[in-house]
């Protein structure tokens, strides 16, 4: 990226901030994980990590925060580099599933099978793969993280996490369910709490936009990071960006999808990142949620993003 | 498109040919439609119309076939073409469904409102909407259709047509329960008749890739077509591409964004028109169905072409 | 029944309407059949007829009203009375439904097969049964009214009839889907005419209640009516009597079962026809309906009697 | 019952034990609980509890077996003893649930409140309103259990019980999801071990018939054992008979309705208890299940005493 164009996104990021940020409070933060409610609820960041190694960011693009589902996007990748023969993809679908409660449905029509790595069903069997095949989930989704962000700030935050998963109920509901149709290797509670605490690590927008590019760049890692080999396989990373955008947004994948135009994964702590193939990954965070989870000034700002620099894939 | 590069797609479109056809009989032709069966199965063609107005194609491109549920990619257009206030879209959600399973619940549970145009209790509200604002919607379409492909071959295969009416049973319940919802403007049988109708409108693969590639151009219409101005505002566009690629396939929109990594709408007739925005319009037609609904080698070569010629969006 | 004992029964039913006609009006008329709202809402009838031939009444008794889905349980009784090969029930199952919004799952999901002959699918299937057993539904289920209850009264309301059939979508829906299945014989329209016609029928409580008796009779008719000869064999008595327990009253069978303690039937036009087998039937009226869409005064009413007189069958 | 009664009813026992034990071995014993399967397949018991306080059996009525669902009976009627102010119905429906997939979907869409108590949710709801109520469920029920019957000899198998809490992730799931919508107020683990440890109860076809017969005498404790008092209320025991009748045979409750016509519980281990309201209690024991979970040879031999002694409730 030349200066001049590196500039130029500055400038763009910097009133997408202006122009998002009072909606954030417009959202609500979710009742269900306690901890969210320490946030600031007008916080908002942003941050653009483009195949050239550059970042660019704006607003609060350097305050970690909780990036939940988020977690699932590296979750899948990492246990797709751990899975040469493919066996995952016979524990856990990729379609789209239509709404939370059909989820649920689905998964005793279907035997257990998840309907995608995204959905909660899912993403605990993905994390019952990585805890088999590596022996551990998310101490590798931490050191995955760190390793594509050059970072070591992202940690868990291990007081929420504690808290999660004294109410955690629904997942091990969901995570004695896939036992009960035998698509889970290890105990429940190992399972669930290594979901549960790979999902409350906290990331910059900084951080998880660098964590992010290679899913922009073929599924290599950029030059600014230290992982010098490829990531994933090419195909590996179109299969999580198509991943992304059918399933990544919760109930709302078909709007994001025409708004943005952009794979992306949003998750209940207020952040949302998106991918750019051939161009970068983008992090935004805001906490305040709309109906469906997602971020209300966060995607408003993708939709806006996307919208200006020309990068729906659309 | 320079003369080096159409001559190098013919040579690509020849070896999809001689590389797919032979799959084609291994799919089924679906029992429910019975004039399918008179089609040869061994049947194979490809055209690809770019957006500098030509077109490519190889195999059985020109003989005309049942384009099916690829008319709902039409119907959907020109509604939106005559819905300036986007009151369609009260009407009609913009998610993905499902199985077909969730479908049926998930129009009880969401009160009649269907979750995207392309599942059939979507379309025939679509088909409401045109028979509501134009007074006509079959006719509609198919001179639609003529004006972007720039030519009188699309017709009505009336035979077919009248068959299909006679075991429409399931599309008279759909359009029942929409009625009983208040979903439905028009009477049922005028509604379930003019979307029989549409979808049994015949066409050559050269002729829906060139009907198809206002979608690859954000709206215009092509050079060579009889459409000098918008056929559709580039917002829109991008809407029926996202709608696309996240429900186009029936149950399969997660393995073929994978695969081909293109929006694309399928017809149980073996076709499959897909959009490479900015780029082109692909048909591919073979009569063979895998068990979800699409053409057997029609996928495959889609796949193989996106592949080959670089046309992936992720 | 002795005459003091008669003279008990007249008391304690005289003291029901006084105790239960001011909760009449609680209940709501359903909007769904407009011709249903031209009814007094302080309406409240009930009569009793016992095996041995008698019939005491009180309040409304002898004003007709709109019996809607009770002509279920006489519709069933007749296709059985015509079914020796007992083919009816490979199309119809016998147990419960769950909620209503389940029994469209189920329809789907056991491919066509109503759960039991009550939920309106499965009185569609017997309704169909009757037309191709008899020729004819409406007319063979009006004239074995009239033959039970010894009465020319019941007749169809051809106004409300007309007025229902033109807002009847949902069971054109059903009527296509069983048809879809292959679980119609005959055309949907005429199935759907049939069935809202005899649902249509205006009968009094007395002549309800003497139409009802040889349920309580082992399938003998009463004395007092025009039928010398068994109306059904005992067993198919027991199955009626047993699938109006378990099926009768919507989603609140269990409830009623407790309550009352008997078989019973309710229609939307307020009446309800319950069965103490060895006794006698009753039949109340009250056109409130409560959420569930049984009577609200006419099954308190029954309730009381139930306990009053000790019928209840637990 | 006079001597010369019971010489006749235990003449029917011995021709039922001929009759129906052939029958034994073509029901199939569930692979879900192991140690069901070192049980003879050709073991059949009945044994008949009247209201006047004998005891008549045949077969194996002296060998105990495992009682599974059907203490559900017992533990529902131990929970309405002790809550005189009907709280646990504010928890638990009394509804027929349709199929096992549909209780499951009802469960979300009713947020957490089960349909009936003898489905496994409702059931883990009641053994929870023991803990709370009385510190303990199990020890409860089976002292309960003891006390009905007059007989030491109900214990829980311990080994079995060990073995099937192992194997327990769909009740785990299903506690989860109870907590998850707040509807458990003890922790999961503890539910569940009390809820397999009192289906793990092993009693006599003789010693289930005494304990039953309570339901079949308005809810007196019969003479001969050691309940003075009434054990339940007459309206609690019509409650409890009239939830048996609807949800008391899972998929089968119709079904059983019209065959037996008596209230009903089975349980996976083979046995039936039924209810014969004002004449007495039937336990019949044969291990093999039909496809739906009841027992073979007990459901066949229940219709046929039922039939010949004349106890249908129809």
């Amino acid at each position: 990226m030349s200066t001049a164009l590196a500039t130029g996104l500055r400038q763009t990021l910097d009133e997408l901030v202006r122009a998002h940020r009072p909606a954030a409070p417009v959202g609500r933060v979710p009742d269900s994980i306690p901890h969210l409610h320490s946030v600031d609820p007008t916080s908002f960041g942003i941050a653009v990590a483009t195949v050239d190694g550059e970042v660019t960011s704006a607003g609060d693009a350097d305050v970690p925060f909780s990036i939940q589902s988020i977690s699932k996007v590296f979750s899948l990748s990492l246990a797709l580099r751990h899975d040469p023969g493919q066996t995952l993809w016979q524990r856990v679908l990729r379609e789209p599933s239509g709404t939370a409660f059909n989820s649920l449905v689905q998964l005793e029509a279907e035997s257990g099978i998840p309907r995608n790595p995204f959905i909660n069903a899912g993403a605990l069997v993905v994390t019952d793969f990585l805890l088999e095949a590596r022996g551990d989930a998310c101490g590798e989704v931490l050191a995955f993280l760190r390793a594509l962000s050059g970072s070591t700030a992202p940690a868990v935050d291990e007081a929420a996490s504690a808290a999660e998963l004294g109410s955690s109920s629904r997942n091990f509901a969901l995570a004695n369910f896939l036992a009960d149709f035998g698509n889970l290797r290890r105990p429940v509670p190992e399972v669930v709490e290594h979901y549960v605490r790979h999902c409350s690590i906290t990331m910059s927008c900084r951080d998880l936009a660098r964590a992010g590019v290679f899913l922009a760049d073929a599924g290599r890692g950029a030059p600014a990071v230290a992982t010098p080999s490829a990531v994933l396989s090419a195909e590996d990373t179109r299969r999580v960006n198509s991943i992304m955008l059918t399933c990544g947004m919760y109930d709302a994948a078909g709007e994001f999808a025409y708004r943005v135009g952009l794979p992306g994964k949003s998750g209940v702590g207020g952040g949302i990142l998106a991918v750019a193939p051939g161009r970068g990954a983008v992090c935004v965070w805001s906490p305040g949620l709309d109906a469906k989870g997602n971020s209300v000034a966060g995607s408003a700002a993708l939709a806006d993003l996307s919208s200006r620099i020309g990068w729906s894939i659309f």
